[in-house]
């Protein structure tokens, strides 16, 4: 977020970086000076304007009161109140206008939702979303900063014949999948599988939207990318299709599949925009359109898009 | 195939190994004895009750007359002859009887294929499978030997910061997804993905079945994984769908979110056996189960399907 905010030029006036007793007293680089960080208490908050959040649940619901009594406005990358409807969950390109509803808190959503919404929002256009079937290619940093380190010692421990034991991921990764991405929540379906329904819902005014979702972590370092079906009310063609992804916000029209030319998790690492491709009709269903995209889960999929909304926040 | 010769003790009198000028004069080892290769030619197949063919589409088609002749069952792993008429298309566990109807040459799926079918046909006596989406995480080895000796290559020079030019796959697959296998054939799918429909329903005995289908190549050494929905004609429970494929022939159920009990190529690597699991209810259809499944390709997926053909003829 920080180098996302020095990218984008934000009118920072003081940067103060808030954390635990672990990283408190320690410095970080903004804008070629050394800043030092403090721990983060009620206290902390008073004087700023926006806070960005990058902590876990039970960080994010313990200081979000703190936050709002400050007078600032706290835009949360944690899951803890993407749902609640008092909290705007926005993705710039698709409902920048739904800021305007905050009471303090803006939830920033999850990664593989924000990129999937980005890519498919403009069809809606079209005609009205009405359910999609996905199954996700997920990044391993999507699991933190220690999840792509796991993936290299692995590999370098398999090619020397060493055993290794994993602890970021419940299995090893390299040269494997493993389809659990979060915990059990309902119907035999993950956390992770069901955000993109349900944030998906809120996120694009679609409250009947319905989503059936696979995530699948996959040994791939950065970039998470979603095989998609969308089925809509009526039917659309494929050519109207790739005209408003054309000119969809925040996406790249990436589809010449007889030259080779898809998008491709490598080719959107350290990127804003989600690629989209392997545009064709979904053959299950004549008011259906199968796509295929990606993009870079650390900034589309976080960082830039809270920035974004910070940005929004400036408007 | 002549490994799974030897492992299931199929009574080969004698092997008669055919290959082309680059191989002929060259020997191989059958239970215990270098048998030499000799080469491909009309010729060749007198003689011969079966011929396990595991050459590309123009070199089966070229001696599958000769073969004929000679009085051979020609039991085929190109996709030359899969979807003509008079060749049955064969999956042991699914259509055993359909061998009756040869004239001379009996197809093997394509891999993915056979392991989709293996997972999802015995659903089917719950109530027809009237459609199905699926996403497909094909390992290297389904590009031949040379795939995943170009992953470990790759993996090796990225790790020395060297340069790297892929000559089996079209990008980079280390740390990677390429989203095409295949050829475009129709309405911007590839002949990869066009299989699961077109074989699928001469497999499972299903005219009317629709897949749409997208195949990945994922950075995996062996075994395919596929994330599909079956759609059906009634709903079925998903206690239905754990108990049909707990006893169905080729499959192990292996399901049990909770307990981070699922099927990962890792695990299915070197067996016969398709794994079955994260099995829940389609959210987007009360007609609809979704599930996760896992089999090694180049046994279940070519080798050992052919050879348990083969055994079929014996029957």
């Amino acid at each position: 977020m920080i180098k996302i905010l020095e990218e984008r030029n934000f009118p920072v006036g003081k940067l103060v970086p808030l954390a635990s007793e672990r990283s408190a007293g320690k410095t970080l680089k903004f804008r070629g000076e050394d800043v030092t960080i403090q721990l983060a208490c009620d206290e902390a908050f008073e004087g700023t304007d926006i806070v960005l959040g990058a902590a876990e649940n039970d960080i994010a619901k313990r200081f979000a009161p703190a936050i709002v009594k400050a007078g600032a406005v706290f835009v949360d990358n944690s899951s803890a109140f993407r749902l609640d409807p008092k909290v705007p969950l926005i993705v710039p390109e698709v409902n920048p206008e739904d800021v305007k509803n905050h009471s303090g808190i803006i939830s920033n959503p999850n990664c593989s939702t924000i990129i999937t919404v980005t890519a498919v929002n403009a069809l809606n256009s079209l005609s009205p979303i009405r359910a999609m079937t996905a199954s996700t290619y997920q990044a391993v940093s999507g699991a933190g900063a220690r999840g792509p380190v796991e993936l290299m010692e692995e590999v370098e421990a398999l090619s020397k014949g060493e055993s290794y034991t994993p602890s970021v991921f419940p299995y090893q990764i390299a040269y494997n999948l493993i389809p659990q991405i979060g915990g059990e929540q309902v119907d035999g379906y993950t956390s992770e599988e069901m955000k993109l329904q349900n944030e998906g819902r809120k996120i694009m005014h679609l409250p009947e939207l319905n989503v059936t979702c696979t995530c699948v972590r996959v040994p791939v370092v950065r970039s998470h990318s979603i095989s998609v079906s969308c089925h809509f009310d009526k039917p659309v063609t494929v050519e109207q299709v790739r005209e408003v992804i054309a000119k969809a916000p925040g996406c790249k029209l990436v589809d010449d599949l007889a030259a080779k030319v898809y998008p491709m998790p490598l080719d959107t690492t350290d990127q804003d925009i989600v690629f989209v491709g392997r545009i064709r009709p979904d053959l299950t269903d004549k008011c259906g359109i199968s796509l295929w995209c990606c993009g870079d889960q650390v900034r589309k999929g976080a960082a830039t898009n809270c920035v974004q909304i910070a940005e929004l926040l400036l408007k």
